[in-house]
């Protein structure tokens, strides 16, 4: 009866005809052959917009990093590992996208030089440099033609006032801000809570199911499109 | 029929009353609530390790770094996510073991500081101090009344000359050396291949299923304890 009322909340159809892409999952940072920079993402986030995607009636595509998770009926996956690699499937992909959402946990620095051996032990201590990762986000939303473009910001820290000046300086059109620090939601959790955060609102998704949060923001990104402008 | 054969090979009971235990999987090195720093173990070859050891009657504990696996049949399990969590249940259980064998990959170094809050982009690159995490094989061969230890040497290059050098500086009894450059045995294969470095031997392993060379590795120790020696 829960999942039957969260489905009459949410007009079903309400993406037909659009296209939309979604990254998820975290990227990987190679620092030699055998170790990387990562983070706690799990995909799961990611892979429930795109369920939500579908069942609205999009076309839908994941770039999905390294994640164990099923892909779901109807969506096309791309699987990609690093940063840049997410980035150039995203730029391609974003060409022909309605909608662009950045679930990805994307590293933001990677090792400047990956070394193709493994590394030795040579000291105490050891320092590592790092280089910045392309921003995917702020790329795709600054394109011309850009699809509706949709971030993340997922905080321990200030989480919604982080966001909105991530939403200004990128130029995105919404931003799912949360807060990282709570243990029972985000990243490994089935649950999750946010704050959406656009131009002139927001509005609090309480804590639930991440099924139900992104029907939340399916359902928003739909009522904030431009009506009838299919590419 | 070819399982059969690997098992009469095995004289089953050749650790009946020896405690073993076995450290497997990655570890993860925080840099703040949100990135690590970790490596490609999958822990499929401690696991295999932990299941040989009770087939042949051993009283067995996994220490294990996080995977994805699941707890094999009479098989006691320590959780740890660090090294230096890792180090801590080894140095404790292995006051108590016959045999300790290091499976594990443990990062050998770890941010200097974790973060505790998330780390904020702050320019086109960075540099990030890292320090040394505790030798743990080495930290129990060298105990007063150290267990039989076995090491593990995962290299890129000139892997069992790196191996010979690393049994002989950390004071292990036995090293499994293995080509992780391979990547059809290794990491996240469910197959390996090894050579094993003992002071006045070694042995090749050759490519085979997991469990089929973790017969052999408990096989070899076996064969290389002191008799009627239990602690």
């Amino acid at each position: 009866a829960i999942a039957d009322r969260a489905e009459s909340l949410f007009p079903r159809e309400c993406l037909a005809g659009k296209r939309v892409v979604i990254t998820a999952g975290p990227t990987r940072e190679a620092l030699d052959p055998v170790r990387y920079i990562t983070n706690h993402s799990s995909g799961k986030m990611g892979f429930a917009l795109a369920r939500a995607a579908v069942e609205a009636g999009a076309s839908t595509t994941i770039i999905a990093g390294p994640v164990a998770l099923e892909t779901p009926e109807h969506v096309q996956r791309v699987d990609v590992t690093s940063a840049r690699d997410m980035a150039t499937a995203s730029n391609e992909l974003a060409a022909e996208a309605d909608i662009f959402i950045a679930c990805a946990a994307v590293a933001d620095y990677r090792p400047a030089e990956a070394q193709t051996s493994k590394i030795k032990k040579t000291g105490e201590s050891i320092t590592l440099a790092l280089t910045r990762n392309p921003d995917i986000v702020a790329s795709v939303a600054q394109r011309e033609n850009a699809p509706f473009t949709v971030g993340f910001a997922a905080e321990t820290d200030n989480v919604v006032a982080y966001a909105r000046g991530k939403l200004e300086r990128k130029g995105l059109a919404l931003i799912v801000a949360n807060d990282v620090s709570n243990s029972q939601i985000g990243f490994n959790s089935n649950e999750n809570a946010a704050t959406l955060v656009w131009a002139d609102g927001q509005r609090e998704l309480a804590q639930a199911n991440k099924n139900t949060i992104a029907r939340q923001i399916i359902d928003q990104i739909a009522g904030m499109l431009p009506t009838n402008s299919p590419k």
